[in-house]
């Protein structure tokens, strides 16, 4: 089994309408978010850093030419949907959005640091363009930012209780995405990482925002405490399926439609779920070169034909998307009892149907 | 001039009594706000990095033997006063006062990777035991928890209202400290920096905490406006005094007393004050001898002795001791118009007296 087959038996769902729907006011909160001019308000030439890591300026601060290059923007696409969802005013989270978009991408700037990544969405990473010291610091302003974006929700409709409540629900699964972040850090020197360890990974450094995301938006709809846990635990099954069809990605995917590196996870030995499932499962003369080859330092094409080989031996392709299924259900599972308008209930499957069979 | 005959022609005053009046508040304050057990808590490992970064754990998470490794805890100290001057409560201002700390060291942690410091408090940093991506996730992990330690004030005392009134002021404080922080790695290429630059750069990278400290302790305290206004001036002038004076140590002072490495700032070519203020100075063969020394990578003895001599020449200590005595002055006369207790005045006196003339 090889990408190209894999992406072109599986031609995934397209983009769910509501990314579309919430761009406009996703990016307006972000402007409103971020300093405008390329060295307004920041005097340490620092917005120039957050604004080109964002996709808004080249490197030179001058504006880019496609700002589309931002990503997705799924998870303040998930907070405005939860809002609106429950009939909330859409205004009100356009602050929150933002503030989850800067966190977010806070912790992009420091990964590419840590897993010393040059380049993202086909463009070099910031600690590339400006190196390390400079970059660190761009991505604690990235996280401050954010921060203050949050509070500053307060005053423009939203009471200070609930700015207070969404600053520390945001603060709180953040917090969790680092420390998820330090376990897989942890997990590059492992071999004995099981399925469950993965998975208890997986949902502080991906899952965690993701729930918050969604969370939050319930809680500035005005949602009570079941409703806001009912799309709490949603955004936990979205983030679980949203992870491990990135990591079936990163190794089958089409790395010109996902924009990831050319170089497949396995060839960086990434400790994700198609590595953790077959070091698991493997036994025998699989399990040893599984063993040898990622404890080298640098992986020929063979080792990297061999890695895919026994994966496709102990099924973990199939596995992953078995697990991404069973998570993308209890994720829809998890907003049964709520009570929602009918769009929302069909996107709420568009969303979950996207987030487990995208090819991008 | 050499540090030894400064050092002992001065001989600094002690450490005011409001610091061991509030060591045990403070330090309860800290001990709720970080997870208590080694691992507990966060999974990822990352507890025992903070502990022993803050001086509570060595390095493999036992409890230190001399927890005063913490270093004198200024800024939640000057959070602590600041309260009770205004006669606030005292037990409202613990988790603010924590938060601050937990601020200030995760710059602490961040600036030694970016500076690649091996030694704070005579004991190797936090990435020098762990690595850099450990170390950077340590960083934004404490970042986090401050965070989230201003939030959970809400609710122990104090309103909603205000708790995000003070966790703006902390984290747009912290902004301007990182804003700070990136300039200051801007000067290190540069050597036409003039004293203003300088002033605007450190007023950024200490001033504003050391500013946010106090007016937050006065926000806590109920103060108006115009008193919360008149401590975050105070704040301001101070920090000034705390950083050129910091900023002499550096040069001049006894790295026994101060902790900091036996290398001295010359050495290391920091463009800290007798630095910027030698280059702004010097004329002729001196600036000539002076930015050939600064442009070298490594020093010999002899360059750190002619730069030494330079610094003499153009009269940069005693140009540092009449900016920190303005400064000092300038912070004595913000508080004049606040109605204080004379013990509370009796103390900004001593507070001013020491920040300016420590020699620790």
């Amino acid at each position: 089994m090889n990408r190209q087959t894999v992406a072109s038996n599986t031609p995934g769902p397209p983009l769910p309408a509501m990314f579309a729907r919430y761009k406009d006011l996703v990016e307006q909160g972000l402007a409103a978010a971020l300093p405008g001019a390329p060295d307004g308000g920041l005097d340490g030439g620092l917005n120039v850093l957050l604004q080109y890591h964002l996709g808004w300026a080249d490197r030179d601060g001058n504006p880019a030419a496609t700002p589309a290059s931002q990503g997705k923007a799924l998870r303040p696409t998930l907070c405005m949907f939860a809002c609106e969802a429950l009939d909330g005013d859409l205004s009100q989270a356009m602050g929150a959005a933002a503030a989850i978009e800067l966190i977010h991408n806070f912790s992009l700037i420091h990964d590419d640091i840590q897993d010393q990544d040059l380049e993202r969405r086909h463009q070099p990473t910031v600690w590339a363009l400006w190196g390390l010291p400079r970059a660190l610091v761009a991505g604690d302003a990235m996280q401050s930012l954010g921060d203050l974006t949050m509070l500053n929700s307060a005053g423009r409709g939203v009471s200070p209780e609930t700015a207070v409540r969404v600053s520390r629900i945001l603060t709180e699964s953040y917090l969790e995405m680092i420390d998820g972040q330090c376990l897989d850090l942890g997990f590059e020197s492992r071999t004995g990482i099981t399925t469950e360890d993965y998975l208890g990974m997986i949902a502080g450094k991906t899952g965690a925002l993701i729930r918050s995301s969604l969370e939050i938006g319930a809680a500035l709809a005005g949602g009570d405490r079941a409703v806001t846990q009912a799309f709490a635990n949603f955004g936990s099954y979205l983030g679980r399926a949203f992870q491990i069809r990135d990591d079936y990605l990163g190794v089958w995917g089409d790395s010109g439609a996902t924009g990831k590196s050319t170089d497949s996870d396995i060839r960086r030995k990434k400790k994700s779920f198609p590595a953790v499932f077959a070091l698991e499962q493997a036994t025998g003369p699989a399990r040893d070169d599984l063993l040898r080859i990622y404890a080298q330092e640098e992986l020929t094409d063979a080792d990297v034909g061999r890695a895919l080989e026994i994966m496709a031996e102990v099924g973990a392709p199939q596995y992953a998307e078995r697990l991404t299924r069973e998570s993308a259900e209890q994720a829809t599972q998890a907003l049964a009892a709520v009570e929602l308008p009918d769009w929302a209930r069909a996107e709420v499957g568009e969303l979950v149907d996207f987030l487990a069979h995208r090819e991008f």
